[in-house]
């Protein structure tokens, strides 16, 4: 087995975060970003999208897509869950994880890549109106996770989930675009100390 | 226990042929989304991201996001399986809904919204750039998927899966913006008289 990773992006460490927290340890390669590896013919045959990470099998299946990929991990050593457990507790650290990467990471995404001048080169074309929508975006996204997390250890719940990692990731990223968490989310100050000094935040 | 739902969007549309496939049968609401009765008091209270479908249980729980509700609906009811058996299956049909969610119906939403005249209104602010962006991206996520079906008889391999559902839900959508099957993807206009031809795609 072989995990296509890169120390650069924020979906790779997604993956490391989860595998850290599972215990488990896989070969991985590195993937320049910077020097455009994933957009070349080799790593494209391998994910026509282009995109990191990809976890390939001993017989040459190739999983791509964070989610996914720890997904596969999840099936192959359920503890400790991070998907949740039963029906509702299922669904409900689906929610977050989607309301988090869709809206929030999405937002952060979009407005790096449509606004930086580092990805000039490389989101073409850049849309600096779509960058600066998304900017705008941001504190509500936080604003509602913020309450979420006033009501709850974690932000599915009480228990860690994926949906910890993927707002981990995700508040870690906002450096990109200079976005704080600030005195008004208090909640969410509270959770990132939490959820940081867990030894896989490191991963 | 109550669905939220509207006959005018392909996300309600996934939840209710998810449903007709287990054949389970939910109260639901409709939701008047040309009056903009998603963006009211009420159902904001219910969902901060007005957004439909949500579905509400007996004790008020809200489970909103489409794929939390199907994802609980799988919990409760495991035949027929939507979201594949086993790690391996689990992972390839999460990898393959999201790769036609985030890209296909991704690209098709975002120019719908920020291209097409009726949502002048709505999506403030439309960004047109964004929007025609996004319609060229339509033809090249429709060729990679038809690459996929002309290995398999499904999407995500042999077995019928929610990645279906959001296939053809996202095909039928593409009228909205004037896209077409062509005669260049033979293998997806040979899966969508297939699924079309399911009892649930009338749901």
């Amino acid at each position: 087995m072989k995990l296509y990773d890169s120390d650069r992006a924020p979906n790779p460490r997604r993956v490391r975060i989860f595998l850290a927290e599972k215990n488990i340890s896989v070969p991985s390669v590195m993937i320049d970003l910077a020097n455009m590896e994933h957009r070349g013919e080799a790593y494209s045959r391998l994910n026509p999208w282009q995109l990191i990470p990809s976890l390939v099998l001993d017989d040459g299946t190739v999983i791509s897509e964070t989610v996914a990929i720890c997904r596969y991990f999840e099936g192959l050593q359920p503890d400790p869950p991070l998907f949740g457990v039963g029906a509702l507790e299922s669904a409900t650290v689906e929610m977050w994880n989607r309301r988090i990467e869709l809206n929030l990471y999405g937002a952060i995404a979009a407005a790096f890549r449509h606004s930086h001048p580092a990805m000039a080169e490389r989101e073409k074309p850049q849309v600096q109106e779509w960058g600066e929508v998304n900017r705008a975006r941001v504190p509500t996204e936080l604003a509602r996770i913020d309450a979420q997390l006033s009501r709850h250890r974690f932000v599915a719940g009480e228990r860690f989930s994926i949906a910890d990692i993927t707002l981990l990731c995700s508040v870690d990223f906002m450096r990109i675009i200079k976005q704080q968490i600030t005195d008004e989310m208090p909640h969410l100050a509270r959770w990132k100390a939490l959820v940081s000094a867990r030894p896989s935040a490191a991963a």
